[in-house]
């Protein structure tokens, strides 16, 4: 019977047992039922069982579950439902590690593009990469691009709208992109460089997939998607499809699976490895330091679960963002790497020179740490 | 300009202040620049602000926080961010309450149908209602049908599948879907009692799409969703199609977002307010007492939000399941009332009499309890 391993983290709470947790979660996460009611036959079958269990501190175990692939019946939802659909609603555990080369063939993909392809195809092989926000919401199209053109002009790689700049009529979806591909192939012409655009496609899934479609045909150069509000599975769906546009990833409404220690999906997990394995090429993540809460460790198990060769998926840009500024990002480039995305937002904005001119010095930057 | 009121409880730090902290929210979620760089005239247009706040303990407010209706844009999803996008990774923060009557008019309808229609239409008008589910995983078709028609003698109203029981081999979508119509109609012939036969949906939001219109062209009387594996906004959008079958909401793998009393939603906020906002016919939660750790408090909550006369949308049947069984089914129905379903699972699988005979009691004590 076809197996793969999933890796919790399991808190016991007093008056209960590691081995009677985690007979709770075979039985919760399968059967739904009490083991006595359970066949012999169908238990083999179906209830998954631990394979591996060591102690952590006092209460905290690291157990390694194997469960039966065809309880996943290959749907991306049914997976999740398998690994974290009811016992979401219980303290006390946590998924940080699965065996994805055991899955089902075909179950995930991974990204269309990754790292290697995309640092190819444009030039980005010796050094890491530039990217940033048009922001703010309740700007027009026609000013979000003026602010497109700047960052263009002044070298950045990557302008991605800003998450929350959706299809309100301040800027709505189709005139954005099509003014914002207009700024980047203007100032290429001004200047040599052409930055690349990632408008936002996030909406409801079958309008996630419309768009997807909209900002190839409009000239766009990639997406930006929050999987969270949209659902996970469609991020998947247009990884795997014809339209060939990088996806880019933002953890928008994914913080309460992540940000609690003892329960949901270790960031690595999700940012890193789950999201790789959805077919993110570029996965944001709010950088240590910044305005959000992850630990230097947590951020460098994100990095490192995206680009890890253990995993047969093409890999994906970790892209930091928060906590980072053109008088520190120096240190960032050294401590992640050239295979990274380094996101810089407000303070750009924030220069007193203006953006073409902060921009200009964020790129410098990124171009002569690796010369 | 059109408003609406959101109703947070914010937890504020050591070392910072309830303003800075509400400040950083109405930030964070609009325009995700330092208010320094934030014109007057845009400040005004798109930036929420705080329009009343309740000291609850030492760090604790709740807030009342105006949003701009047009930051929406006529989609869940980017209402979704708005309420909880990137604030969903930082601590502290839980959305409570909203004043619904003030959001753009269209953008939620409500449930299809509502308690009332229900009731009339089942002759439930003056008892609660019976539901249980169908399992194990790992059965075929043909073995859950055969329960679905013990269950439909027995006098149950509504038989469900479990959550878990997908499109795996075991038994498809499909097949197990016209199985188990047949054997409801096969114990209304033999019985005189026509349960309802609800199939679980959820997969990827294209597929639930699909799989709705199966389900009612297969002759299924309502669907099993779970919205937070298949999106939440397609749970909206089945329910306002011309596809009329009734929605009832599974919560598997919305925990992260309730179980932390500090953050996320409060449970009557999420599984009473918003899913009945986003069209569910019926919220199945995890009753107090059961396999999960609600309160009472808030599973008083969860029933009252679903119920309230304050909205303007049909009703949602609260269906609390969980630490409920024959013994004291009796008790609940007092506590919770008649415009409640009643989930039982486990306990009538473990009838040693066999589940037609426990089903029937079940039944018994629903239709004695208001006659």
């Amino acid at each position: 019977m076809d197996t793969f391993d999933v890796h919790y983290r399991i808190t016991v709470e007093p008056g209960t047992t590691l081995d009677e947790k985690v007979r709770g979660i075979c039985l919760e996460q399968s059967v739904e039922l009490p083991g006595s009611l359970v066949e012999e036959a169908l238990e083999q079958r179906v209830v998954p069982r631990p394979v591996h269990s060591q102690q952590l501190s006092d209460d905290c175990w690291r157990v390694i579950i194997s469960w039966p692939a065809d309880n996943i019946g290959g749907e991306v939802t049914q997976f999740l439902n398998l690994l974290y659909g009811n016992i979401s609603m219980k303290p006390g555990i946590r998924v940080e590690h699965i065996q994805w080369a055991k899955l089902p063939s075909g179950l995930f993909q991974g990204p269309a593009f990754g790292i290697r392809r995309l640092k190819e195809q444009y030039g980005w092989e010796k050094r890491p990469v530039s990217c940033t926000a048009l922001k703010p919401m309740g700007m027009s199209a026609a000013e979000l691009a003026e602010r497109c053109y700047e960052f263009a002009a002044g070298g950045v790689d990557i302008i991605k709208d800003d998450h929350g700049i959706a299809n309100q009529r301040y800027a709505p979806f189709e005139e954005r992109t099509r003014e914002c591909v207009k700024a980047v192939e203007r100032a290429a012409r001004d200047t040599g460089h052409r930055a690349l655009y990632f408008p936002n496609i996030t909406g409801e899934a079958v309008d996630v997939v419309t768009r997807y479609k909209q900002a190839a045909a409009l000239g766009a150069d990639g997406v930006l998607l929050c999987p969270h509000l949209s659902g996970l599975a469609v991020m998947h769906r247009i990884a795997q499809s014809s339209t060939k546009l990088p996806v880019m990833a933002h953890p928008a409404f994914s913080g309460s699976l992540t940000i609690q220690p003892d329960q949901g999906f270790s960031p690595g997990f999700l940012y890193g490895e789950l999201w790789r394995a959805l077919g993110a090429d570029f996965a944001i993540y709010p950088n240590t330091g910044g305005r959000f809460s992850f630990t230097p460790g947590e951020c460098s198990a994100i990095n490192k679960a995206a680009r890890s060769d253990e995993s047969s998926f093409r890999k994906t840009f970790p892209v930091p963002g928060g906590g980072i500024h053109l008088e520190n990002v120096g240190h960032w480039i050294e401590t992640y790497g050239p295979d990274t995305v380094f996101l810089i937002g407000g303070s750009l904005y924030e220069h007193p020179k203006g953006i073409r001119y902060a921009a200009r010095g964020f790129s410098e930057e990124l171009k002569k740490s690796h010369s």
